[in-house]
């Protein structure tokens, strides 16, 4: 009997940023699955069953969603902003790995990652070349992150870091400000942005010689510019010519 | 008079990836511009103008249009993907600098852009850090482009590659895929995808040993996987962690 998984991405937050596919996907659902909050919010036909998980259990989160789908189920995996960035597509592929589940016919259904929502909240500032870099060294080591922050600094992309701080490891995002501080100079742009397009959204541009830690939490998501990113009025845009 | 602004991402093409607040925008427009094919499929009102412009005039297209908000229209500036990404919200913020509109409301919608469109359809190719970088040397310097392959190779990013190869430049994406190979080595996979979630969908995953510059066009998106993405069953992913 073949069974669904589909990994939906539910954007940053406001409905009107869900794509219509994903609201339909959810609507056929006989089962959600994901994290505790984005279950709980999302609109599912009544009789869908609702699998809650606490954060930072994807891997297993993804091998439940796996077995479901292999019942026969129709299952459909939430997660915040885009699955493919940071999320839960990699994890539900890592599970398939090493469970192959040859009756599943599995999606992916993109969704606007929260660098893009933050990006078009204030402006352009990611329209030139640019990266993305999760600040959280759980699956990583930490001098790999050192590592990159430098040669993204010096190929001058605008860059987008996703969970910058948090209580494990509060002197980490201190670090990544001092090495781009000193890549990059203290008249650098930065942006910290928490629950864009929602009702507590707070939103700080500043410049890098200014920007302390606290600014950053683990629901932050955070915007440095390249040498050519500026303000024009209250936005904040990268040209699309570098000289 | 207040005028409106208001910059569109469309996303990749299919109308399921167009966000519920981007088509209340379209709705609602007096005025729609963007590059001719976009501005002729996208639902307006049946009285909206729709002001059709060439490919390559992002810059006049983006003084048209704040012009027009500027006598108190309500016009909504289309641009496929996300207008963040290579796209017209730059141009528009450009525009601004140089003509500032007091009067002017502006507002930027996030769409799904072509990479991460592209990364769902095959799996999850960015799913650790990555980086995005337009090939094209109409606004930046070739060897701008060369080094920042250099450095995205060295920091070990996955890569997306917007507007890789055109008839008036037909050598340089054979000088970029060189450059990938002899920092990536033959392995490393690529991907090669057109009009994704269109009827013509095209997408090629190979590896750099094997790519040809023939196999991407202006309107091709190309993936360049870290050195831990790997394929599982038909999908291509990278895992969450790095060693």
């Amino acid at each position: 009997m073949t069974g669904y998984l589909t990994v939906a991405g539910l954007g940053p937050g406001p409905k009107a940023q869900i794509t219509p596919e994903v609201t339909e996907a959810l609507a056929r659902a006989t089962d959600i699955v994901g994290y505790g909050p984005y279950v709980a919010r999302v609109q599912a036909a009544p009789d869908a069953v609702r699998h809650a998980s606490d954060n930072r259990v994807e891997m297993e989160r993804a091998r439940h969603a796996l077995a479901l789908a292999a019942t026969g189920r129709r299952v459909v995996v939430v997660s915040s902003g885009d699955p493919g960035v940071f999320a839960m597509a990699a994890a539900v592929f890592e599970a398939l790995e090493s469970t192959p589940a040859p009756d599943v016919e599995i999606a992916v259904l993109p969704g606007i990652t929260a660098m893009l929502a933050v990006a078009a909240r204030i402006g352009a500032p990611l329209g030139h070349d640019f990266c993305a870099i999760n600040l959280s060294d759980n699956l990583k080591p930490w001098p790999l992150i050192e590592r990159r922050l430098r040669l993204a600094a010096e190929a001058d992309f605008a860059m987008g870091f996703y969970n910058p701080r948090s209580r494990a490891r509060p002197h980490q995002f201190a670090r990544a400000l001092d090495i781009l501080r000193a890549a990059c100079g203290p008249a650098r742009p930065i942006v910290f942005a928490r629950v864009v397009g929602g009702p507590d959204e707070a939103i700080t541009i500043t410049d890098l010689g200014t920007a302390t830690p606290g600014m950053a939490d683990m629901r932050t998501l955070v915007i440095v510019g390249s040498s050519t990113t500026r303000r024009v009025g209250r936005w904040l845009y990268t040209p699309r010519s570098a000289e």
